[in-house]
Order: structure tokens, then C-alpha cells, then sequence
């Protein structure tokens, strides 16, 4: 018997990024079944022997560290559990179909609050046409820890991968960016006023758009529709979870390419910018854009030949394009001078 | 803002069962899909619309609730968080094809650690010829969190639920009964042992059988295709995670019957015998093997025409008969009395 603190020669979690991590873990993992078209590496697990593929996704939402109960309600709480599960098949461009949901929470969560929880799950689940299969609930020691499992369908010759991505390709966004991250730094500046003075009511009214983009995310299904009806497959495709930054980089590494965009073609909504000028004159929109995460916005590359069918559309933007092999990933700004990206790391809590 | 603590009316969590919470919280929703054969309320969801089935199921294993650090090799946790979810996929009588394992963890464990880990994860993937296909990997406050979710395939005319079990149908299990709850008892007087005096060191040779059922369970994949091989598709089934008399109870309840089993034809091993008579003259084998849980077999019933086919098996047990319904699940002592089983219930810890 021993305690894990005092191994020799330990390696912090926090020395090593997520995605590095998880590389290493699940390095040297045999595949024994045919069915298994994908595994680890992209936002889905690709399975099946058809023509119709089935997707399976798990995302966890950890008390303290993903969320913080001082300013989620719990049924908000439950439609973003469910949602971006649903946005990982999306990314895939594949359709939702059915979610599990694991919940282990501890005795400071009443009945009435796990109800409030599963009336977001339920309100999801309806909105986005998903089963709700399969329902485990555990003891916890300390606040709650949420696993969703989403599942859903594809066919074979529409699945998009991260991998996929050509020179010359046009790089897309639905939506906008930053936002979320706007709506939780509103969030945790309340939460200090609040502290401070218990009877402080605030006033969010004019944040409502960046607050809800954080608390309740939508899955872009209607984006997944959109190109089917205008017949396009993406050549590559990811969701927005940590930000633009992080998730291009993850396109070109797979994709073994590079790319330029424009900041002047990021789309940030007014009060993404709003927030940014009042909590500091050094904080600037397009770092939330690029770095912000939580978005769930769908980015994605097309052919070039695609370009007209999608030009004209209110909640697609191309905000560059895809460069050779080699290449860094780069931002243009509007004085024509270029920034590389990088991602901002995941680290394991202090 | 509000803290949770201070509701008005709150109910328990500790007020209600496991399966009446999951009962009440999932009720309602709706069924979107043709797809979703199955929801909620067996040992996985049935999904899919062909000849072939999908399966899925998933299992959450918190540290400090569900597992002990103290006495907890990381290896043994990894390779019993994807065993459990295998015996789930076994109990709908199918094939364990894929698995994908999230976890949430602080930083008291290291990247060394985390690897230990894996390696039970991976030993168990290829013991079992299953496919890791996803492994998030989250920041936890306190302790760490496992939510495995397994994926199998089983043919629509060999599903088996626990619903589908018969008047005079026999009632069979696998393996034997009691001893990982046995196995738990050991390590849990070893480290009170060791709290003592910490110089202590334990020797826990004479209990390797119960041990390693406690921290390194095998799913019954053998016993389904002994079923297959035997050409039995049992009329319902469930694997023995919570105890004997818990599963029975959600057999007969599913069923709509009631049962007899017979004390004396409970298989019990006798490293389970010696380890209750160490602890107390009044721990009755019979009770671990009713109530102790975590076995991880198969518990199911046949129809009696089947009975020729599994009498010689050393690994199943026949250990009673369905009763028609109205009547209770009882036990039928070797004096002929008969005690009524109860589920020992789940409760939210303190």
C-alpha cells in the first residue's frame, strides 16, 4: 500500500498538453475488429461495415473545473452536457441519434436539482431529435461529474474527418467566435461582485446573448443540413471547443498542410467586443476569437468548386484558406503582417 | 446566485434508490427514432434497425466511493473499469466489439500514473479483443472519475432482456458468489491494519482467489458463448453487479413474476466461507453472496427443455425455478423455510 504523491521520478500531468497526453495513453492499442473504421484522434470514433457508419463521442463536464454552480442552473447545466456531445457528431457531419448520460453527484444535489438537471437534458434531447438511452447515476464525494456519450449516423461517403484537408481548400466558420468565452468572463466578474457583497443583484440583461452562447450552446445541426442540401462534403471538419486556434492547428497537423486566415474576416458578434473593451483596453476581441474556446461553432474546409454554393450564406464565413505542406498556420492581420497560431494548452488543475 | 444547500423542500438524495431516482428521472422523454429499440431500464440500450443489434452501455467509477487508492493497483482499476462495462454488454447476451473510457483526474496523479492505467485498460482491450476507440481525458478537483462506455453486436433473435423470463423457467448463474465482496472485507481490515502501523505488511497470499475477484473481475464472455455453442438463448438474463437477491428482484419485477432459490445451491467459494468466519461468527456466506455485489456473473433462466443442455456445466449453477406472478422472490432455506429476498438498496453517500 502506498500513496501516489510520493512516487520517484513522476511526471506532472500538468508538464504534458491534453492532446499529447491522450497521444500517449492510447499509443500501442491494437484494433481487433474490422467494424472500427476510426478510433481515437478525431471528434468521433468512426464504426460499422455498411454504408451507413455510426459515430460514438464522450465528453466530460467536471464541478469546478468546466463549470462552477455559483452561476450554471442546473438546467442549463443538462442542455450543455447533452449539447456538445451532439456538436462532436456534427463535426463528423453526421447526424444525432441517441445519448447516454452518466452522472456521479454527491449528496449536496437534492432530487429536486438532479430533476432540474435531466429537464435540460430532456429539453435537448427533444430540440435535436435524440434518445435519451441510457441514464447512470453514482455517488460522489465532492460536487458532480457528468459523461455524455452521443451517438449517431452517417453515410460512409460523407463522413469528414480532420484529415481531409487539400491546398487551396477555403477555411469555414459558422456563426461566430468568442463569444462564450465573453459570456464567462461576464460570469466570473459577477460572481466577484457577488461575493463581495452578498445582496448585489446583477444586472445581465445587455450580456444576454454572450451569456447564453456560454450556458447554452447550441449543436449546429443546421449547419450539417445546410451542406447536405447544397451537396457539399467538406474536405475537413472539427468543432470549436478550444478555440479557433487550437482547432486549426489540429486541421493542418492531421491534414499536413498549413494555412492562412484573415482577421479581418473572423466573425465576432458586437458584444464579444463590448465585453472585451470593458474588462480591459489590452484584452482584445480577436484573442477571444482565436482562443476563447466553448463556441461549438463548426469549422470546416471546402473546395474551392464549392464556393459559390456557400457565398452567400448568413451563418457560414471563409476566413482563409488552405497552404502547402510545411507551411505554418498563420493569421494576416489588416496591416498584412502575419501572426503564427499557436494553441493555448490544456493543463491539469493546480 | 444561489447555493444549492439552502433549498426549500429539497428532497434526498439519500431518501430514494438508485433505480427509483433513475426511474423518475427519465421518465418522459420521448422516443425520436425507429433505431432506438431499447432505451433505458436494462443492462444496455438496443439500438439499430437490421438483423444485427448495437448495444451500449455505460458505467462510472468514483474514487473513494467505488474504489480505494490505498489498496487500488492503477493497472487492476483500469483493467476492471472496462471488465465491468463487459459484463454489461454480456447480459444482453452479445459480443463486446468497442469501448471508449473518459476520466477526470487532479493533479495527484501523475503522468506515470495515468499510464499504469492505461495498461490495465489495454490488457483487458486485448484480452477481450475489444477496440479502445475514444479517451477523453478531463481536470478534476479531488480524485478521479472513470466513465467507461461499451459498445457490442448481437443478433435481433438472441437479445435477451431481463423481462423475458417464464413460469418454471430455471434460474442459472455463473461462477460462484460473494467472494469479490469477501475480497473487499479483506483489503478493508488490511488497511485499517496499515492506518495503524503503517511498518505493517499485510499478507494477502491465502485470499489471492477473493482479491482478485474484488479488483480484477472477468466478464462472462466464455459463458455467452457457451450459450450460443449450446444453441440456449436464455429467456432473460442480467449480470450480478449489486448482489443476488438485487438482480433477482429486477428479473422478477421485469418479468412479472416471482421465484424460489434454494440456499444449498448457491455456489459460494470456500476462500468466501473462511473470510466470514474470520470476520464474524455471525457473517453468513449466504448474505455476501446475496447482497455482496460486484460478482460481475451472469445470472439468467431457461426453459426447462434447455435443461439437458447446461446440467453438466461446472460453470453454470442451477439454483431455482420462476414462480408464476403474484408470488414473492424467495429463498428456500436446507430446514425448508423460506426468507423473502430484498435489495439491499443503493444510497447517496454522506
Amino acid at each position: 500500500m502506498e500513496h501516489l504523491e510520493y512516487q520517484e521520478g513522476r511526471t506532472e500531468l500538468s508538464a504534458m498538453g491534453q492532446f499529447a497526453l491522450i497521444d500517449r495513453l492510447t499509443d500501442g492499442f491494437a484494433r481487433h475488429h474490422k467494424s472500427t473504421v476510426k478510433g481515437v484522434g478525431d471528434d468521433c470514433a468512426v464504426l460499422g461495415t455498411g454504408k451507413k457508419k455510426t459515430v460514438v463521442t464522450t465528453d466530460t463536464l467536471v464541478e469546478g473545473i468546466h463549470f462552477d454552480m455559483m452561476y450554471t442552473p442546473l438546467k442549463h447545466l443538462g442542455y450543455k452536457a447533452v449539447a456538445i456531445s451532439l456538436s462532436d457528431i456534427c463535426a463528423m457531419n453526421a447526424t444525432p441519434k441517441q445519448v447516454l448520460v452518466s452522472i456521479a453527484v454527491s449528496n449536496r444535489y437534492s432530487v429536486e436539482a438532479m430533476e432540474e438537471l435531466y429537464a435540460g437534458i430532456r429539453t435537448c434531447c427533444d430540440r435535436y431529435d435524440v434518445d435519451l438511452v441510457g441514464g447512470d447515476t453514482a455517488s460522489s464525494r465532492l460536487g458532480m461529474v457528468i459523461t455524455t456519450t452521443a451517438i449517431g449516423e452517417v453515410d460512409s461517403d460523407k463522413i469528414t474527418y480532420r484529415s481531409g484537408a487539400k491546398m487551396h481548400d477555403l477555411i469555414c466558420v459558422s456563426g461566430d467566435l468568442g463569444s462564450a468565452y465573453s459570456g464567462l468572463l461576464v460570469l466570473e466578474r459577477e460572481k466577484v461582485t457577488f461575493q463581495a457583497n452578498p445582496d448585489f443583484k446583477p444586472d445581465l440583461d445587455s450580456y444576454d446573448y454572450v451569456l447564453e452562447r456560454f450556458l447554452k450552446p447550441e449543436p449546429r445541426t443546421d449547419i450539417v443540413e445546410l451542406l447536405a442540401k447544397k451537396e457539399i462534403v467538406p474536405t475537413a471538419m472539427i468543432d470549436v471547443s478550444d478555440g479557433l486556434a487550437s482547432e486549426l492547428l489540429h486541421i493542418c497537423k492531421q491534414s499536413r498542410c498549413g494555412c492562412n486566415i484573415y482577421e479581418e474576416r473572423l466573425p465576432i458578434d458586437y458584444q464579444t467586443t463590448r465585453v472585451c473593451s470593458e474588462m480591459s483596453k489590452n484584452m482584445l476581441p480577436v484573442s477571444n476569437a482565436l482562443n476563447g474556446g466553448e463556441d461549438y461553432e463548426l469549422l470546416f474546409t471546402i473546395a474551392q468548386k464549392d464556393y459559390e454554393k456557400l457565398k452567400d450564406s448568413t451563418e457560414v464565413h471563409i476566413i482563409g484558406h488552405i497552404t502547402e505542406e510545411g507551411t505554418p498556420a498563420v493569421m494576416v492581420t489588416p496591416q498584412n503582417s502575419t501572426i503564427e497560431l499557436r494553441a493555448q494548452g490544456w493543463q491539469a488543475q493546480q
